[in-house]
């Protein structure tokens, strides 16, 4: 019996004291959020968190935990040009070849010669003009392949790196943070929603059902006794400003309680989240680094942030210094 | 010793070897599905569901399991008109007193004096006249709060029963068996989104960020000071036939490998699944059964099933025959 005991039993209880000894401490918030300075922003992140998840007044169950972010500016940068007008620039070089008029015809032409001066001047119209020459007139599998070959080889022109790794550390920090107290993480963005769908769960861990963003008309067709949905030239939905709550309630049928956002275009997403009942959180990344990053606010044409700060500092949302309160800014700097 | 182990140990093992023994064997896919009488349908389901989730050629990791349903006729019943339809008729009863001109003014007039043979004789327009009516110029939040009220207190002429215990109890142990699989369950219906995000959660576990309707245009809004989404007498979107496989792409961004509907407006979503790669299940609720539910096809005016049924036969999808192969079809029945 002894012998039994001790061969068999002993070592059981020896196990399982080791596994109960050798589980790792558990994570503090500040350890979650390592690039991440001690400072105001931090501090109201983890405040935030923990009075949501933890039992008390404030109180929010996980189905109800829905935390929304804008991409430009807030997940990744937007200068020179929002990355997927550079993707639309590069798009239109790759196709001209089989468009011999775009070498006469604007804006095309101001494209093709590399023209900054005309290419600044464009207005809406001419923007817009590219994006749907470059975005529609394609199935939706074709345009995902595109836009996915584009990400794997396209690289900065300042950093020289690939866009997906100009994506700001802190922020995919914060993300993972919220997922691991069950949050679920949704972009909302007026980017195009299949160009963000192409990398975004690689980047943030963010999946293509999560993914929020402006949208072209979709045309259901048959070809070749196949069917496939054609990319039309045709905006559907611009999902910036007042869209952003309209597309959110769309989409989610929930009213997030956790927003974040940069520039003015984010100003109703903010407004909805913060009006809700309960306790909310409303953010802004501030682009205050020229050095590591951009610094740019109340008079960039990218990015502008004006009403939307004034409203911040009023409503005492969260206003994030980059240049302060992040230790560092993109992943690939030392931590 | 011996008695530090016989007092410590000897009760610690018996309660491990207590705690192994008395867990349940675990549950059958058919012991699952109880609805469901042992027939082809139940057969061609628990084989597909197996060669997704079981590790082989068909394999399907859980992030891709999609699974869509229509509502109206798929999920709960749809005569002798559409549920929805039916709360649109009494909330134009309910909100005549503060619209005295509807008495004089088709197509309400025809509403609120009962004239069955008028309102058989509405078109499309005069539908989507009453449905605007009494769907918009709200909030999304008063909006929600009338569904709400109206499903807790209507009853169906026919089973004066509430509307949501009208839901089909195999297709609930359907979506409960494919969840436990790791499926995403999702509706994809031509009813209107925030209809059915009032009730869909409690009936059928969909939560509302897995609805997917039609849609009215919505309008971000101060009121007050604070923000409201009104909504607006202007169809947004139609849910219905190649909007479908649209509204999956824009809201999913994945396409299914299980769909299941009952009626024409269902073919393109069942193609659209059908047509991709890898093992596929698509699936038609055929209303078979006059007694215990409805018996209808390709002659009705609702949920009208003809070139889906032809398609279905010639594709050897999955018809299924409710008569004979449900063992109950609503919950309050006896199993």
């Amino acid at each position: 019996m002894i012998g039994f005991l001790r061969r068999w039993l002993a070592p059981a209880l020896l196990a399982l004291l080791t596994a109960c000894a050798s589980e790792p401490p558990a994570p503090t918030p500040q350890s979650q959020l390592p690039s991440w300075k001690a400072g105001p922003s931090r501090e109201a992140i983890i405040a935030f968190v923990q009075a949501v998840t933890q039992p008390g007044p404030d109180y929010v169950p996980p189905a109800e935990r829905i935390a929304v972010f804008d991409n430009d500016g807030t997940l990744w940068s937007e200068q020179p040009v929002y990355f997927q007008l550079q993707f639309a620039l590069d798009q239109v070089r790759a196709q001209a070849p089989s468009h011999p008029e775009w070498k006469q015809q604007m804006p095309y032409k101001a494209v093709l010669q590399g023209d900054s001066a005309a290419l600044k001047q464009l207005d809406e119209r001419g923007l817009l003009q590219i994006v749907a020459a470059t975005h529609t007139g394609i199935s939706t599998e074709e345009f995902t392949a595109r836009a996915k070959r584009w990400v794997a080889s396209a690289r900065h022109p300042r950093t020289q790196r690939a866009y997906t790794s100009m994506t700001f550390a802190p922020m995919r920090e914060l993300l993972d943070y919220l997922r691991a107290q069950d949050f679920k993480t949704y972009i909302v963005s007026g980017g195009e929603t299949d160009f963000m769908r192409a990398w975004a769960e690689e980047a943030y861990g963010i999946p293509p059902e999560q993914v929020i963003g402006s949208t072209f008309v979709l045309n259901y067709e048959m070809r070749d006794g196949k069917p496939v949905l054609m990319r039309q030239p045709k905006l559907e939905f611009n999902d910036d400003g007042p869209g952003k709550p309209v597309s959110i309630h769309r989409y989610i049928g929930r009213r997030p309680i956790l927003a974040f956002g940069n520039s003015d275009g984010d100003l109703e997403m903010l407004q909805w989240t913060a009006a809700g009942k309960g306790r909310r959180f409303a953010g802004l990344v501030h682009h205050t680094d020229a050095a590591r990053e951009w610094a740019y606010d109340r008079q960039s044409s990218i990015g502008k942030l004006d009403r939307a700060l004034d409203q911040a500092r009023a409503q005492g949302w969260t206003v994030v210094d980059m240049k302060t309160e992040w230790r560092r800014i993109y992943p690939f700097e030392q931590p």
